[in-house]
């Protein structure tokens, strides 16, 4: 498509995933996936968790992250509707059993076997790991609500 | 979380969504939604497109973009299984009627009215209109699969 200037503004944002418990997922997203959680918005029945990864090489503040929330791609936003932590009925469902739709988020890294060596350290399910099946230069993990991430290298990285 | 060596490198690639018929999806997602097609992988029952905005203001040329595509965010993965187009039993899942999951992929834009007005003028079909519902600064169109994208001002933006 020709550069065009009537969406030439146009940035893919964020992708949203509903969670069952932000006790679990957030601490999951930050501490083991390596997110900042960079703004939390409280509604009346639900609250909104964003989440990056840092592209300032650990310099930007947390004000500064938040303030870029809007203006940059590759968010995540996790709803957590309030009370279904405690409600044995609920559990989401990942897209990729009937019905589906939605896949995976996939996370690109400088070394995919070192990801994964550490994903195995911190106990981290996998559904696909580098040697599972035909495709051996990607891994899939689950998140604690069973969505799939996948994980593949970032060939032209430096580190 | 303190910035960590481990997962500095780490990118949120991309989103990959199921679609029936790449001859509606793709038109839509590169001359509505205005992304580039970066990358197409052929296998042999299915086909993978990769789409993404362009970040060079027009100057990145195909072979640029495709080059990048392992190491940037904001990249939306669509996957093809060959045959579903001509397949009355396929429909994919938007993931926002029970089984529950997957919410959205949300797009900034630097005027939302702009973009609605422009959404209208190309006949897309709309979940929320600005003027629906409580929240009048966000709006929601559909894909050609029943996926929700959400429409909301990058606030910071200059344009």
């Amino acid at each position: 498509m020709p550069y065009s200037d009537e969406t030439a503004s146009y940035k893919f944002n964020h992708t949203m995933l509903r969670i069952k418990d932000p006790k679990i997922s957030i601490p999951f997203y930050t501490e083991v996936i390596g997110m900042d959680l960079i703004e939390k918005l409280d509604f009346n029945t639900f609250t909104l968790y964003f989440l990056a990864f840092d592209r300032s090489g650990g310099k930007a503040t947390k004000e500064e992250k938040t303030a870029d929330r809007l203006n940059r791609e590759g968010i995540l936003e996790l709803t957590h509707n309030h009370g279904t932590e405690h409600d044995k009925e609920v559990s989401y469902h990942s897209g990729n059993s009937e019905p589906r739709g939605f896949g995976h988020i996939a996370i690109t890294v400088a070394n995919v076997e070192e990801a994964c060596a550490r994903f195995e350290r911190l106990n981290v399910p996998f559904k696909k790991r580098l040697t599972d099946g035909q495709m051996r230069n990607i891994a899939f993990i689950l998140d604690p609500d069973g969505y799939w991430i996948e994980l593949l290298q970032d060939t032209t990285a430096t580190k």
